[in-house]
């Protein structure tokens, strides 16, 4: 294998939102979780499940949360889910006490169900398949809670759908590396104003080509806007009544 | 490259905590950054910043809160960063409210971070070298934050060593498939208990060999133990502090 092969497949991304009809088979589906579950866990807890989604009510159900139409049309369609029911259920048996509903675990149980999910991703791409992450599922968790049946102990954190790519899809460009890389310190807005900058006005172009003119927005624009809004006010609430950040 | 490669390389990890002295290169960490930065993100958000610690001191100090020794010895140290700073900066600048106060933008930096970190991991390890992720890092999160300078808006998630190994290290047998994949909904530990039980045995044998009978705990012993605890009780206060978690 070429050197640098993999880091090429890294760069290569891009979010696939339209795929064929082929299904994946399950010798594929149990090679991706397979590749999900190498990934690293912390203090080898693997604080997280995978839900495979095939029941056509509930992918619709889910589309309709979402509100994309990939949700429903895809290769197969994944959740990724952090979870503390399993080791709650082994300490009641031992009659030990279980922590779960710190905030350490709240960070431990989505950096795990969040390394698995990236490498399921990155084992799906690297057999020519597509895949795009569904965070809008977050739009009622309350409501993915009770398609999938998910206990106490246990919240949705996105899901993802993977398949067959019916598109090309377009790499979308990131913020320089000079805005992301500190060395030793944070260095705060200023210190990387220019290249914010300039980034803004390469992500205006982008859409202005791909729209024709329509828009031509720029990457500060959007996230000034999106976080402008209080959303998703509920999940608070949700993962606190699932036994979470009740510290 | 062979069909399965990238699967192949996935299913190889280990973590590495013995490296030898060669630093990585300018060049290779900024081609390491930049496939961090290929990562999914969320709503394009990109809400984390990476910090590369070199500074000898900033070192010690970050080995002293994690206990490893590899925190100080190794080819590179980074440090990655939920961070809504930036989006906060330039709203400010437009005099537009931000929220990144609630649960949801918790989960999305948490997410957003972790997903370049695990392309990090696989970009590293795709060029031969090793990585081991730094969770204790939050055992002292207020610390980490004063060594990094981390303002308002940005916390430290954890930390990651990456250099050229010294040691082979080992896979570590992860719980079985079918406790982890689930389909359609969410079954409970019942269901997978012989998987769970078989594991143990196995876990249990792997450590008698590697540690002539010395261990010979099972991974539930380990992770009831470990959730017995109430650890890590100032993470709660300290994202907090930093204007997360608010609502």
């Amino acid at each position: 294998m070429d050197q640098y092969a993999v880091i090429d497949l890294l760069k290569n991304h891009r979010s696939i939102r339209k795929f064929t009809e082929e299904k994946l088979s399950d010798e594929t589906i149990k090679m991706l979780v397979e590749s999900a579950q190498s990934a690293s866990t912390s203090s080898y807890v693997q604080a997280y499940t995978i839900i495979g989604v095939t029941d056509p009510e509930k992918k619709k159900a889910l589309k309709e949360i979402s509100t994309q139409p990939y949700v429903e049309n895809n290769g197969h369609l994944f959740v990724f889910i952090a979870d503390y029911r399993r080791h709650r259920d082994l300490s009641i048996e031992k009659d030990a006490p279980i922590n779960f509903h710190l905030t350490e675990q709240f960070i431990v149980g989505t950096v795990d169900a969040t390394l698995a999910a990236q490498n399921l991703a990155i084992a799906a791409e690297s057999i020519g398949l597509g895949i795009c992450y569904i965070g809008s599922l977050r739009n009622d968790m309350a409501k993915v809670i009770e398609i999938l049946e998910l206990p106490e102990g246990t919240f949705p954190l996105f899901g993802m759908v993977a398949g067959y790519p019916a598109h090309e899809g377009s790499i979308k460009e990131r913020l320089p590396f000079e805005a992301v890389y500190h060395e030793n310190t944070y260095q705060n807005l200023d210190a990387k104003k220019e290249d914010i900058e300039e980034y803004d006005k390469r992500i205006s172009e982008y859409y202005k080509e791909r729209t024709d003119g329509k828009r031509e927005d720029t990457w500060s624009d959007q996230v000034i806007g999106m976080l402008n809004k209080k959303q998703r006010l509920d999940v608070d609430q949700v993962v606190k009544k699932q036994g979470f950040l009740r510290q």
